[in-house]
């Protein structure tokens, strides 16, 4: 089966590193603007070939994954299909599908996006299990060809992703809460803190641990963002907004001192929720413990319970200011898992307790 | 010395145990309402001896932390000064400051707050190594004692934590940015993400790093952080407000497609900068790698770089959604520390870059 590859960065370098290994005779051809990109993903063993167009990239081509930034996809994906033999499916794997879907109207095109990989860039960065046991959105229109969406299923299943099926709308309204308005935040967050820095005319030696954790994507890659934000801008708004209601329910909240504990149970009910692995899942744990002032010692902690195969769903260090101490936090998917960790924890010496 | 600690749960304890190693000739003793836990206490070491009454405690102190919970401080501080001699110094641990040190007029009263151990609790967390460069502010009003004043700020130093004083407005208001603020945000950001969630009728097997990070401290302790919210009203409300104003500005924005990237260029800068160690300091790097499907890396990226002497400053893991692989963004402090980690993480055999 042939297979090209248009853009081979993190994630085209990704597709064609899983489709050569756990594709009985894939073939992959990449093809890209930048011709050392290219040549040093052949190099890398991403592609099999270098096509020196789409036209050539798409010759006798049963797949085509459009791997370019979100702002040029509309443009790649109506080149590939232009290209692309009748019987070749077309997709893509931009982070926002309604515009895309919208914009294309054929029946080779099913729109894609795999939840993997958006810390990093660069085909040096790619990896043959980069979508081992990851989501990977699939959005099947009525036009769609049956044939081709069964094609398209198997394929990323084959890379070790899970396919789900969803509409455009759902999708882009989804990572607009889980993704989207997360970096919102963090950018006005870090803006207001600095702000209230220079007020004060101090230097701030000691950000809390709140604020490094709601911070981190703050400034994300710029040029990816702007797209990012550009092509979901709808439902980035619409969840920006009601962000800001229930911020002023807050405020009004607390001015009248009244539903703060419930309030504050809800919320940390619903994060609960949201770290449950599936619904009616494993319930979710958390452990905290306090590590002394080595080095090594969450290396320790985290070697532990990977050798006695507990699943860490999520973990968090509250460092001591001088950076070189503090407390863990572990949540632990399962009662049994969960208890098998407190006594490892306890084996090590480290006080723990479950909150 | 004399020192009396009321409350010995975490930090009260640490304040114990910090006092008994490093201060000489120090004699500790310990009040609280619970026997048991205060037993707890004198059998870990961080009392001498347990008090039956605040009189009791304060009889020939030189010294009282008042260590309860926020919304017991203003009582239990008093009830110090009531009970305390002459040339008794009495501080809190409070996180915030305004409202006690308004309610509190003694010129032997000086309010504190350590920058330590708000993420644990429980007298079986304190160590004496706690606030170990961490800052303490403390917050000496006109009618303090300087003779007072000194004593506090040379136990503090003792105690291995940097003694910065500030008035309580500015206190208040930096840790409402700080650390308040990004409760808030945290509480509403889970709250939304579930509504979503029910609204599509599917379970959220892929909560990604971002939304992850975001949401760590949301429904933090109930009972701590309602009297936390509840000290600090004022200034909370007021942030939480200038976020919305915030929030309506970027959708103004993203809704005219203008100005993005330099919001977003701007953040970035913002984040740095909160991340300096100190103002003129060295430059923060930020790195990102990524490691193979195997336990136990991260563990193996740490200890190579703590052998080598170089400090994370920060570190934000971005696993795939089978929770066993991913990418690593590590933010290094100072041009050669940096270059250190790159060469040290290159001789392991990750794909690093400098962002």
């Amino acid at each position: 089966m042939r297979i090209a590859v248009l853009g081979v960065g993190l994630i085209g370098g990704s597709v064609g590193l899983a489709a050569r290994r756990h594709v009985d005779g894939a073939e992959v051809v990449g093809h890209g603007r930048d011709p050392h990109r290219l040549e040093r993903a052949r190099e890398l063993g991403a592609v099999d070939s270098v096509a020196g167009s789409v036209e050539e990239a798409l010759d006798g081509a049963a797949a085509c994954f459009a791997c370019g930034p979100v702002g040029v996809l509309a443009e790649q994906v109506e080149g590939a299909l232009a290209a692309a033999p009748r019987d070749c499916v077309v997709t893509d794997v931009g982070s926002t599908k309604r515009r895309l879907v919208e914009a294309v109207a054929d029946p080779r095109f099913i729109g894609g996006h795999p939840i993997a990989g958006a810390e990093t860039s660069g085909v040096e960065h790619a990896r043959a299990d980069l979508f081992s046991g990851a989501v990977w959105y699939l959005t099947p229109a009525e036009s769609s060809s049956g044939l081709l969406y069964e094609r398209l299923h198997r394929l990323v299943a084959a890379f070790g992703a899970r396919p789900v099926a969803v509409d455009p709308e759902t999708h882009d309204r989804r990572v607009a809460v889980f993704s989207h308005l997360p970096h919102v935040l963090a950018n006005v967050l870090v803006t207001q803190a600095a702000e209230r820095l220079t007020e004060h005319g101090d230097a701030l030696s000691n950000v809390g641990p709140s604020l490094r954790d709601a911070s981190r994507v703050a400034g994300a890659n710029t040029v990816m963002w702007s797209d990012v934000y550009r092509s979901n801008s709808e439902a980035i708004v619409d969840e920006v907004r009601r962000f800001a209601a229930s911020l002023e329910e807050v405020a009004a909240m607390l001015e009248a001192d009244s539903g703060i504990a419930k309030w504050n149970d809800a919320a940390r009910a619903d994060r609960r929720r949201l770290l449950e692995p599936d619904p009616g899942g494993a319930p979710v744990h958390e452990l905290r413990l306090t590590v002394p002032n080595r080095p090594g010692i969450v290396a320790r902690v985290a070697l532990a319970l990977s050798r006695a195969g507990v699943n860490i769903v999520d973990m968090a260090l509250a460092p001591a200011a001088d950076m070189r101490s503090g407390a863990m936090t572990l949540w632990i998917a399962g009662d049994e898992q969960a208890a098998r960790a407190q006594s490892l924890i306890a084996e090590l010496g480290f006080p723990v307790a479950e909150l």
